[in-house]
């Protein structure tokens, strides 16, 4: 098990948007605790609320930084009640944020991890407000813990696990496998919880939302101006998308719209002409 | 009173949005001056020309970071004419911006101040352009200052004063007390500028906007799904809410609409049942 | 001609928008390679894959850095294709994206460069996806650069020079010259590529577009609210704005549109009246 230790980095995953200072003032608490942070934004534009969502890109990003690295998420619907904050450890990294399923696949893919609970108290923190615990529970803990002034294990009571993340699974069906819509991105593709590894199977396949059947490429310039292809993503899964359109407009999808694999014969076993 | 000692840390607050280059530039700017900069964005999303909003903000804002960062705000839609550019201090922390409302208020907070009037000349800056200012005065002082090659006193003649913040006042009324909305935050939540000190009296209240009466909760997990609920926010101001909703779209409101605490008996001069 | 010696700053300009991870998992990877990096956001909000006017805002923008800085841009509608991935040295700076146009302009504006193309292999890299080489190319080589760990000239083999941007040059007509609307700013004004030395004929001029003619004036606060100006941008082209309006969406303009510049005759040659 990869032991953590701070490097000073901190990233930060919220649903807070840019429009308020929300953010900024994150930055100031952390700044306050530890001047020498070297703070990134991963995103502040998870759907609000949308902990599915903030899960996915969290497991999807945390691998780019390096070990020592302390991940501080918030997505945080049921802040000021009883939902426990937590830190976790896994894989060299560090990870802070409500105990609500936001942390769980990020921990999981990072490997063997431990859990404790934060105990505000302990740490020394003023009492926290109700409606902002990015501010007064996360920040001030994150940096605590890459400034190396508080260890992982002295933060609270050990936990025995993570909530798992409300992510859907993705499903086998007759024809193939099941999997939805995660997140609309910049581009208006589709990017989908479908793992590139379910087309290892050597298999021909078609894509399937809505109704539409969608041919798999290699990149968006191996498809017409206007066409839709699916691909996969540079995230490692499937991602559905119009070449030089906003294809979530188009259809109407949003996050959870069902998206099907359906696996046709192998190539090997495919009867001779 | 403390005594202003530069940290390295600017923070930066502007109505420039995040769309072009402005801020960046502006960043390019200060690090020219002082590489080792530490600079954080506030926000740059204040609606256009709204130095009420800024003001707002800013006095919310600067106090979540250590004494000795520069702050450096930007609303400005005097640009090119004589307005003054200033630079405060106060509480030991340093203000540069216009002197047209938008630092007055987290002056005030932070206590006795004393103001300088910037003489680009007398620093040594290139003519500024008529149309940023952010670029060609703010941020070059704003360096100059963090990095300590400049006294706030040395940037130019002193000032009596600052001109007060185009915010409006809380004004008591004959059935309780009258704010308004100063910011829509991400979420659709209505900001006002009534503070939660108001509460205080052991009255009850009801908070009224558009005609509409609404319910005071601890936290967004006391309301019903889709329900409207007025709470304390985050900032130590009220704010009204749908939960889970877009309160600003649901009732057409833009900053400046009116808002009322209707305050009821105190608690304690309640008439027996 | 100036040497290029890295300052340890990286600026980043995409068209991938702050909506997904997408630049926050660039950062990571550079601060991987380089953990003293100091990276700044030029601009993530270029449109979807116009290189013009990723090329226009980053010829504006580099010059307000210091020399030793790496500019990173990545519009790069052709990834993974055979397009070619290169680094540029020009004026003291350092330049890498995709050979598109990008990098064009801010090159023969820094001055007489030398440009090489990235052979991922020869840089131990490991293979780039098809779909993001902003993650798995620009940001690892800048790194690299920003790092002082690799020379420009050892990223890969030279080459002659850049391809021209796709920016439409400034023509001259029988009553002027013609330009375009290259972007539209957060305010909505209208930025074109219309040089500010272009006025100094000493003629009179009008600015038209779609057959409106407008006035050129000092600043925005010379013309009534409401009023249409055009006026000498802070990056030294001409705009067109609505006072404390919004003129892209008033007027419909995307960018391409046509924008003349009417000579009149020269104040001296005037006849006398």
């Amino acid at each position: 098990m990869t032991q953590y230790k701070p490097n000073g980095i901190i990233t930060l995953l919220t649903d807070f948007g840019c429009r308020d200072p929300f953010v900024g003032v994150m930055k100031g608490v952390i700044l306050t605790r530890f001047r020498d942070a070297v703070i990134v934004d991963l995103t502040h534009s998870i759907d609000a609320q949308d902990i599915a969502q903030g899960s996915f890109w969290l497991e999807k990003s945390f691998g780019w930084f390096p070990q020592g690295t302390v991940h501080v998420a918030v997505v945080d619907p049921a802040v000021g009640t009883a939902r426990a904050a937590v830190v976790a450890t896994a894989g060299g990294h560090c990870f802070v944020g409500p105990d609500n399923g936001l942390l769980a696949p990020a921990v999981d893919t990072a490997g063997a991890g431990e859990v404790h609970e934060i105990d505000v108290e302990r740490l020394g923190l003023p009492r926290p407000c109700d409606t902002f615990h990015g501010r007064d529970v996360f920040a001030p803990v994150g940096a605590l813990l890459a400034g190396g002034h508080t260890q992982p294990s002295s933060v609270g009571p050990p936990r025995a696990g993570l909530i798992a993340s409300p992510l859907p699974r993705v499903q086998r069906t007759p024809t193939g496998v099941l999997g939805s819509v995660v997140a609309i991105d910049h581009f208006g593709n589709l990017v989908t919880n479908l793992d590139e590894n379910l087309l290892k199977t050597g298999r021909a396949v078609d894509v399937c939302i809505m109704g539409k059947s969608l041919p798999l490429r290699r990149t968006f310039m191996d498809a017409e101006r206007g066409e839709w292809l699916a691909l996969v993503g540079s995230f490692g899964t499937i991602e559905l998308a119009v070449r030089e359109g906003h294809a979530a407009s188009v259809l109407g999808v949003r996050p959870g719209t069902p998206v099907e694999l359906i696996m046709g014969r192998s190539a090997s076993s495919m009867p001779p002409p």
